[in-house]
């Protein structure tokens, strides 16, 4: 036995890290999809790259010494933005800020002793819930994590689809009302713009703020997704009607991505997947109505792996793909 | 030489088949891409797959028939519509009544003797353009048709995009406005409900009952595509107006595609390519302005094989792959 409390055979283990602009975490990460050890502290993101990277390096070093992995077969690291995947460089993120051009691949590799991988943070989860999560021996699916932004990635006739420069899947920023909203990405009208827990949110606030009477508003209490889910449940009509405004916006959505990618499975990760069985129905009667009829009966799932799945997809980029049939 | 003039030793041949809503196209295809001959006729649509499947026969007849094609490799099909490409047959073709259901790839091999295959036209025009035209040698492209309806395939990591049951690339359908005018396809507000030639044209008649002194109306003439173009071009203010807002409906629509897909480049085929020229400067001003900026740069381009990109794909799909480097 060694120190996982694994049989003596190591399996190939890989690191996993996911740098977020509020979080960076960090795992262990077995073939088989399984965290054997975590480890995650908040982003010092005005530190600049060169902090973060030494966060980075301290976070792995705390995983990996002590115990024993000769068979760590190389760090994947997921994170925000457009990522130049090839070059391993970032190209833009808005919460990091600095990060823009840092050859981010190359400096990791030059403090490990192991080859580095870069992956957009929506394409990373899509792989971690295809690889071993809800997405499991599918060949088509669209992973969408709606939380502070809306993000996702994609997953297309059996390959990660990742596009020129790795940028694929940007499925946040599609055009969603004309002259619409303003979005984190500079635009206006984006899907993020109506559908993160971000808009929510702040469309929950505006309607608190116009009718008094609602469980929501009243009182100055702080609201939030959590709190318009939950007043939702106690029965208040306003909170009610915004949770099935969301799902209207999502399922509008969705169904983009249905006629677009034609995936096997649509799954829901972020924040507001933590209330997916409230959301669904709602995202359900839109597509049904809406969608092609070809397109109406794809599965809509929930996220397998939680939070995790940026973590391990990211950990899954460094291990042995699995033999697939072809 | 033989009956093409060329030299003796004859090269791969297909046949490509483009069966439309209006009309029935076919041509024999070298493996260079070279259209040899071709044939075409009006859809008898009314005939019911029946008379359609004897239209295809006697074209295919006529170019076959007299000519030593000894080395024909099968035949190739692109059809509008959800097409089931794995099992051959079509879902729903709205221009097509009847088709629904029909095993139209084993109708098809019952009367010939080679292996034929189908796919949908948009992806069948991306393939064409991939192959033989503006996307030679490229990973990673959108091609959009911008016609009666508006559609499109994708070539994404140097393969085709196909989905489940081959139906992905149904870019017309993405959510475009909420709520908004009703689209062909029975939903409502989707890009092509503005973008096509057909929304263009609506909107030019709209307009031009309400503005009688625009060259556009005011004496009963029939409004279409391009003589809105013509009266643009005659300096007519109205006319320019709408061409301008044609070009922003695209430019909206491109911005999502290339943020969803991360494309080369974007081909955009169709009627209202003939107009490419005029519609460029519009759509990257918008691209330039809402575009995340590690898209900005992405070609826009006009399909260089014309009418013939779906029937050139068509054939490319019975004709053996070119090598390429891994």
């Amino acid at each position: 036995m060694n120190a996982f409390g694994l049989a003596a055979e190591a399996p190939d283990i890989a690191l996993g890290v996911d740098l977020g602009g509020t979080r960076v975490r960090a795992a262990l990460v077995t073939a088989g999809g399984r965290v054997l050890r975590r480890a995650e502290e908040r982003t010092e993101a005005l530190g600049g790259p060169a902090r973060i990277l030494s966060q980075i390096e301290d976070l792995a070093g705390r995983l990996i010494d002590g115990t024993r992995t000769p068979c760590l077969k190389g760090i994947g690291v997921s994170l925000p933005g457009p990522i130049d995947t090839v070059a391993g460089v970032a190209m833009e993120i808005p919460t990091l800020p600095g990060f823009a051009g840092v050859p981010l691949k190359a400096e990791l590799e030059r403090r490990f002793a192991f080859p580095v991988r870069l992956e957009n943070d929506g394409i990373a989860a899509a792989i971690g819930e295809w690889r071993f999560g809800a997405g499991r021996g599918l060949e088509n699916l669209v992973y969408v994590t709606v939380s502070t932004g809306l993000g996702g990635g994609v997953i297309a006739d059996g390959r990660v689809l990742r596009g020129r420069m790795g940028m694929a899947g940007h499925i946040g920023h599609m055009a969603f009302v004309p002259n619409g909203l303003p979005c984190p990405c500079g635009n206006r009208g984006c899907f993020e713009a109506y559908g993160s827990g971000t808009a929510f949110a702040r469309r929950a606030q505006t309607a608190a703020r116009r009718h008094g009477k609602s469980l929501l508003g009243g009182h100055g209490a702080r609201i939030d997704s959590r709190s318009v889910f939950a007043a939702a449940r106690n029965g208040d009509p306003l909170a009610g009607r915004l949770v099935d405004e969301e799902a209207e916006i999502l399922g509008r959505g969705f169904v983009s991505l249905l006629h677009v990618f034609s995936p096997d499975i649509l799954i829901m990760g972020g924040g507001l997947s933590h209330e997916f069985s409230r959301l669904l129905p709602g995202i359900q009667r839109y597509i049904a109505r809406r969608a092609m009829p070809a397109f109406r009966e794809v599965k809509l799932v929930r996220a397998a792996l939680g939070q995790n799945s940026g973590l391990i997809g990211a950990a899954a980029l460094a291990l042995p793909e699995p033999l697939r049939p072809e």
